[in-house]
């Protein structure tokens, strides 16, 4: 197939030895990051882009693939339709914004049941309509490769409140809203054959196959000054709180005591034997919002978003000068982080 | 795998027999079609989107998948990576409208050769520096499916030169900018064993892997008041005409015997006894642009097109008052086409 050899790639033998990470960096690398004070490319859970005078425009964009991503046996046509654009919802409001188009390309089996189809396309309808998200367009095709989808959500956001990955500051606390671990155990539940009927099991898989995402309270959080950055667990924290470390140039400590680990993740985790630690820092797709903020306003802040929304809001860790990188600190100890949570090139946890 | 009676699609036992055109218009009437005067969800080339006092943001996308649209042993990675890109940007030119920003997601086999990725990438970086178009971000994955390359390509537009299928107005002249038929010829000739080596081949085989788009000469055009409508040939002239008589309410009429037919594409046609016609008419992917024009302006506007372009500029018929619908001109004759080009989820013309 080839016609060239590869200079872009030189010194790397396969996907797998480049890894994800590798990829983008060298599609960035080669095509510019495109970044100002205003607009950004390759590199943010979004891309921003300048939209008048005091908006900026985000767009983000995720492809979801059959036997890749997702199982038709272990997930139901409406949270299929409902997860693959809320995870697009997620990050628009993980950068500060308000979703407001989306565009559905669809690749679809000549066999897919109709009902299936249309079970999918009314959840999908069902979450665009609570947050006032119009879809505009698409793309409908037949698939020889199974069900394909692939979510554009543009939103937009004063460029005074967009929550930046580069933007956290020595001397910041670093929160999670919501929970962690928990869809990694929903995951792990999903594998096991004859898995026996428990509404703590059902609970954790929820939250995999239908994670709650957090549009009104990021755009609560995104309307602080003291609220500096802002990723969505999608990788898992060690993943993502690295992102940030990495961009705002900063050490991000995070109190391993202090992660929210709920009594479902805990005692499903003892019956089998899993760690829920390494669920917790390893594992993806929680969609909780991780953020840093200014730790003289933390408590004011806290206490206004109480009286809004009843979402878990706890404090693990703090940001300080330092090289760019991840620790841990637990039972007085601290440990730099090299480890990255995971890469889908890798099939392992690198 | 269904949860519900499907009631979206009452009557209809399977994708197949509902069609692509059916899913979209079940699409549309579910999630609205959003259309005012200056916004468009589903329905033309492009989504439009308010942008500012005086211009439109222009959205489109689309999903390509190995095995359904291409095959590996048909196309060279620089040919795909230019091809993928320049589809999406001719649906942004067809409605007048500037490229600005890329969004690429791609799914990735994991045996992919990483000079492959490097040609298919460098590829579509030429052509996206060519126009002046920014890749701003995406998302990449592994892929269990083979590969699966989705662009999504947002341009800008002046309102008042927006080219809506819906524009065409009886008194117009129907142009056509570049060839038809040679697209669904040099796809024929793919599905040959053992073709010969013939620069023929090569050229139409080149037409199909790698379509002329006509970016610059749809801005100079949109800039014309006298052009009404526009729409890209990517289904065939029978579809694709048949959608500006439809959103137009006005009878569009080809003279078939104006059709251009290039010597290749008819010396080909013969050797293998195809009809070129046919092509011509019912094939798709050519890319050329199809467009409606005051019959008092045409001439004007053909020559000042001349000094600037060498690309074919054909009349190929007129918009009369009349229902909504194409005919065919031949010989004197006129016939009513209800026939609708290529409908991807019936794998046969419909």
């Amino acid at each position: 197939m080839s016609e060239t050899q590869s200079s872009l790639f030189e010194g790397f033998n396969s996907l797998e030895e480049l890894g994800e990470l590798g990829l983008i960096e060298k599609i960035a690398g080669m095509f510019g990051r495109h970044r100002t004070s205003s607009t950004a490319g390759i590199g943010d859970d979004c891309a921003v882009l300048p939209f008048g005078n005091s908006e900026s425009m985000l767009v983000t964009t995720d492809l979801l693939i059959e036997n890749t991503h997702f199982y038709l046996d272990r997930i139901s046509p409406r949270d299929l339709g409902y997860k693959a654009l809320a995870v697009n919802l997620s990050d628009i409001s993980a950068m500060g914004g308000k979703p407001v188009y989306a565009f559905l390309s669809i690749g679809l089996p000549l066999d897919i049941p109709l009902d299936w189809l249309d079970a999918f396309l009314s959840e999908t309808r069902k979450l665009s309509e609570q947050y006032h998200v119009k879809l505009m367009g698409g793309d409908t095709t037949k698939s020889e490769s199974g069900l394909l989808i692939n979510y554009t959500v543009l939103g937009i956001a004063k460029h005074d409140q967009i929550l930046w990955r580069s933007n956290a500051k020595p001397g910041d606390k670093i929160a999670l809203l919501g929970s962690t671990g928990e869809s990694g155990a929903g995951l792990k539940l999903l594998e096991i054959n004859d898995l026996p009927d428990d509404e703590k099991y059902r609970q954790l898989i929820k939250v995999h196959n239908r994670p709650r995402i957090f549009i009104r309270e990021a755009q609560f959080l995104a309307r602080s000054p003291a609220v500096h950055a802002m990723i969505d667990l999608s990788d898992g924290i060690l993943s993502d709180a690295g992102h940030i470390a990495e961009e705002s140039g900063a050490t991000l400590q995070i109190d391993v005591e202090e992660l929210p680990l709920s009594k479902n993740l805990r005692e499903t985790c003892e019956k089998f034997e899993w760690q829920p630690l390494e669920l917790a820092l390893s594992a993806g797709e929680d969609y909780s919002l991780l953020f840093t903020i200014d730790k003289t306003e933390i408590e004011k802040v806290r206490n206004e978003f109480r009286e809004k929304f009843s979402v878990p809001f706890s404090v693990i860790g703090d940001v300080t000068d330092g090289p760019s990188e991840l620790r841990l600190n637990s039972d007085g100890n601290s440990f730099k982080i090299n480890k990255r949570g995971y890469d889908p090139f890798k099939n392992i946890e690198s």
